[in-house]
């Protein structure tokens, strides 16, 4: 499950896309990832820079036009880091990667449809692609001797990964070695390993979750950050979030809210913070008790003055420490995080 | 999904173990299924009927030695009603099945493994393969006409099945239509149609569940029975839970327990019924409200006493009407169940 060799040096693939919006992928593996970019495909922004045009990204690299132009900066690894328009990749792009495959540079894929079939014979990783052999969940997480923290949401698409990540860069800033457990498709390609756990059978969820936090504690940090997915209120996703909750046995969870009220979808309202707090605790103190230690604000779209005044009411109404890691700082968070004790489980 | 066509007439084969515990698929579909049973294939007890050996199952057919006494009894179908002792099929059922297969006899089977590939240009219904093309949740299920209850419970394997089959009786004898969803490859079996929801992408565990209830909304029947699946409780199995309880949004949701103080699995007990009744209830109703109406008792191995006395006690703890309907009668939950309004969904 976990990649070996040298690290990447990244070509990413974002053409028409880098800008709109549809570039999660790319743009977490920019801020987030430890591996090499070299450069971004964009032939409508070629001659302009990552920071030029996103500079919250925090990192440079050119953007060209072409294939042949990314080749120039030697490239291991192009990362297909947009989804396409029509859900079906276009015909262009599949020439790209064919030359890309040609090159003997691997490609790197977290779309749905998988692209090993497509490259007979070359290097692909496709990221969404599961383990072929997962156990089901075992109790051996109840074991592990680093703490686990998970972040769980009140909503999906809520920011889950970006708060891990945040947290995990505060950690590692104070000192503490860490360890990031990918659960999706942006974190895994951030993390150069992981399991997509939506992408599993059913059965076997938990049993996912559990072995990525054996596989993250080999290293023994002082805190393995998992990735959540979905929410426990979210029709659609709910089976895998709670899979996902029981699976990587966590000692600590970070709830992650915003500022939104709409539905999470037709029908379905979203959960206040401090019920969600609640069930989620509840629910995994069916397992193993953990307490939910912070709140994790998404403030998006607010002027800083509202962002603070919300998230000190968000902080009122749950009695937790919340705060903002990605405008702020994750260190009350992490802070909270430290000061949870590693969790007991109910055995005895 | 539902399949067409006649009913079958089925060979059950439970080669040396029919009556050694490990039977579940071929004792339910000779309990509970609707297709005729033409007889069982257990050369230990040939010569025996169904009745003489498992009185309980309450049909009747002769038990035979092998596939060529079976095949006087003209099948249409042959089950593979027991799971091998080692996990995979012995050279004499691969063998067995062979001939049956030659014989234009459909193979239907419950297995992990997949028997189609195994006789390839064979009629082979593998019971637990899902739909290739399963939607995610839509919320078209909020808008089902029929009432639909769901069975849940305190622990994995505690008759949830029966339980919902028990139900089903009940209703049918006192002349509601009913449509039973099957969840599960016995239940699927008994139902001649179904979605093993435990082996489609962790994705789609509540679409799939969703597009059940929907499917089974097609006859317009008084109420859909619906299959539970494993336990919020238990770790290995809890996202199945989940997504099949918010996918297939019940009107009404009966508890299932049982006598057993034994962990869900090492470390993690049981939780009292009212606990459980209590968290279905919350985390229900964050997509869509619906109340534990009623709790089915599984009080095998304890004496009518013992039974009446741990029924009486479930019900005064949790404050619900209680039945084993097993032991002895659906209708008090079944009353409960009838007594539930129709669900509102939240949304206005």
């Amino acid at each position: 499950m976990r990649m070996e060799g040298p690290e990447r040096r990244y070509a990413i693939l974002a053409e028409g896309r880098f800008t709109d919006g549809n570039a999660k992928t790319a743009h977490g593996l920019i801020r987030y990832g430890k591996d090499e970019i070299v450069c971004v495909i964009d032939s409508k922004l070629a001659g302009k820079t990552v920071r030029s045009t996103m500079p919250h990204l925090e990192r440079d690299a050119p953007i060209v036009a072409s294939f042949a132009e990314a080749l120039e900066h030697s490239p291991t690894s192009i990362l297909v880091g947009v989804a396409p328009a029509g859900g079906k990749l276009p015909m262009e792009w599949m020439e790209l990667l064919r030359s890309a495959a040609d090159s003997g540079v691997e490609i790197v894929s977290g779309l749905h449809q998988r692209l090993a079939p497509e490259f007979p014979g070359a290097n692909v990783w496709d990221v969404r692609e599961p383990p072929e052999e997962l156990p089901l969940f075992s109790g051996e997480g109840f074991d592990v001797e680093p703490k686990v923290a998970l972040t769980v949401g009140t909503s999906a698409a809520i920011g889950k990964m970006t708060a891990s990540l945040e947290i995990e860069r505060a950690a590692r800033k104070s000192g503490l070695s860490t360890e990031f457990a990918a659960t999706g498709q942006t974190g895994i390609v951030i993390a150069g390993w992981g399991i997509s756990v939506d992408a599993v059978v059913s059965d076997f969820i938990a049993g996912a979750s559990e072995q990525l936090v054996l596989e993250a504690a080999k290293t023994s940090p002082d805190l393995i950050l998992v990735e959540g997915q979905g929410s426990l209120g979210h029709p659609a996703y709910s089976g895998v979030t709670l899979g996902l909750l029981h699976g990587s046995c966590p000692d600590a969870i970070i709830l992650c809210a915003d500022a939104s009220t709409d539905a999470i979808m037709a029908g379905v309202p979203r959960p206040k913070p401090s019920l969600a707090a609640r069930l989620y605790e509840e629910v995994a103190a069916l397992v193993k008790p953990a307490p939910v230690v912070a709140v994790s604000v998404n403030t998006r779209g607010l002027s800083d003055e509202e962002a603070n005044s919300f998230v000190a009411k968000i902080s009122s109404e749950t009695g937790l420490p919340a705060a903002d890691p990605f405008r702020g700082s994750a260190a009350p968070i992490l802070d909270a995080v430290s000061k949870a004790p590693k969790a007991k489980p109910l055995r005895v």
